[in-house]
């Protein structure tokens, strides 16, 4: 596919009539290569995540609890306290805990 | 929060017996500060993708139409013509084309 890049000059201002749109092709293929280029160190870092479970997994850790030690450690201890027991409070109301 | 680091041996295989699972205090640290800083960088590389569009955006591009363009570009033109064959039929179905 061969793109020529027009020399077309941009609106500074948000377009709302397609039809007068002015497509600065160079500055357009700029914009989707920057992004593709972050989509591609986003998949490598989701990859790099991946391996570390994998790792940890081969060593006897749990992923399941680790995701929630990840989870928990954004949480200040009080909040972590509220919230638990707040779940110990609808536990209890569902009889899923000894009162 | 003060952790101490055991000097346990960790098992090589997984671990089916809680009673039994010893933890490695610094591996599982390790690990933990490895995901935590690998999510803080799939984090930031997140919002470099957000700035492009909102970049782009200022400059009067649609975020809608340049993430269907990413989207377009991850397909073969083979692909994109047989999917756009495929819509039209579907559209054509449901009376919302011109036959």
């Amino acid at each position: 596919m061969i793109m020529q890049p027009m020399e077309h000059i941009m609106l500074d201002q948000p377009i709302d009539d397609v039809s007068s749109t002015t497509i600065h092709s160079s500055q357009l293929r700029s914009i989707i290569e920057r992004i593709e280029r972050l989509e591609e160190e986003k998949k490598e870092v989701a990859e790099q995540i991946k391996e570390v479970y994998a790792e940890a997994k081969g060593n006897g850790f749990d992923s399941k609890i680790l995701r929630k030690v990840i989870s928990l450690r954004k949480k200040s201890a009080e909040d972590r306290s509220e919230e638990e027991a707040m779940l110990d409070l609808y536990l209890q109301a569902l009889g899923m805990l000894s009162s």
